[in-house]
């Protein structure tokens, strides 16, 4: 394969746990409504108000905590109780305040590209929340360009490409997200590779699949792009 | 005064008015609190509340209703109904979904000054809302760089003006709030224009004033900007 020059990676399930987090607080929320509702319809309810809500919201805990606590008065009648709401706003602070736990393979993968590739970080969310995330990572010094972006989309990644003088040809992006981090990047001619988080949010799953041979390539983790870019 | 290459703007209340949207907000607050207690309880309690939250919330309309919705519990002493914060929920979202009220010579301000200068954007806040009232203003076209930043202080400056690699000399920014918009960038060297809003948040107030004499101007409205900057 031709080498790129820029090697872009996702942050959330690619560099550190985020999906985690959030299914833990999600399975605390499911408990708290299970006098009312089944799980199946908490979630697709809850479900709907964050994509009811995602025009307004944007991604991240924020959000995630105002939908939370309209969608459990919308399913308890207005019965959840303040103490109870409280308890959903501590919830969305202390996951706001988590420790950021980085995935397997992801220092050793980035000090061995470093020397021989630009290495940039593109991410979608709340930008106080991505900032203070990336400072606990200590990871910060690895990355040329961080892009902190609203939303990860063709139109988005192209902007990003040309305000950085980047042709899609030297750019390569890494993640877990086929619908944000790896089918964009494809249409613009550029290169990724996949690697799957064993958790996806129901809003970013896409049938989708890449047919851009040479181009997209699937890892089993990290550990396996030094080896994929001609082994540095 | 030596003319700068680049002229900054931040954009809440410099551009669009934004307290006035959290003013309305807050009154509406202070009247559902009113049979618990008085206004002045009221608002020393939800801003020591966005205080404690502002490093993991950030700035923005989604951290201020997550506050409203603490403090209003703490405030009834889990009294209030989850009908009363269902409409904080809803009036949280009506402030993200406000228009986009421009101030006064704002448009021909930017369009008298966009032949000579480079003019950039800087504001900080929730990149999801900063993206959406920026589309909604139709101001995009006339900003080169755009940068929406979680805090504005002399290092995210420094920063910013390394990164797109404009000496500080060649820089002035324009904006409301002395705390956040004048005062960190005359430190860096700059020059910067005060054009104060008739609201100010008690988090951006100070009591410090700029001594850099030929670097620092006082205006009454944007409209005085051309003539300031050589009657362009």
């Amino acid at each position: 394969m031709q080498l790129p020059r820029v090697i872009a990676f996702d942050a959330d399930d690619t560099l550190w746990h985020n999906e985690t987090v959030f299914a833990h607080a999600h399975e605390q929320y499911r408990e708290l409504l299970a006098r009312h509702h089944d799980a199946k319809t908490v979630n697709r309810t809850l479900f709907a108000t964050e994509m009811r809500n995602l025009s307004l919201y944007g991604y991240g805990v924020k959000g995630y905590t105002l939908s939370a606590i309209e969608t459990a008065i919308e399913l308890t009648n207005g019965e959840i109780s303040a103490e109870e709401i409280n308890r959903l706003l501590q919830r969305g602070r202390e996951m706001l305040d988590h420790p950021v736990e980085l995935l397997d393979h992801v220092t050793p993968t980035l000090e061995a590209l470093s020397p021989d590739f630009e290495l940039w970080l593109i991410t979608k969310g709340d930008l106080q929340h991505q900032r203070s995330k990336l400072a606990k990572s200590e990871l910060i010094h690895y990355f040329k360009i961080i892009e902190i972006v609203a939303e990860k989309d063709e139109s988005v990644y192209a902007e990003i490409l040309q305000r950085h003088h980047c042709d899609p040809t030297d750019f390569f992006m890494v993640g877990n997200s086929m619908k944000s981090d790896i089918l964009p990047v494809l249409a613009l001619g550029a290169s990724a590779a996949h690697v799957p988080f064993h958790l996806t949010w129901e809003h970013e799953r896409t049938d989708e699949q890449p047919n851009t041979p040479g181009r997209f390539h699937e890892l089993a983790h990290l550990g396996e792009l030094p080896a994929l870019l001609g082994g540095v």
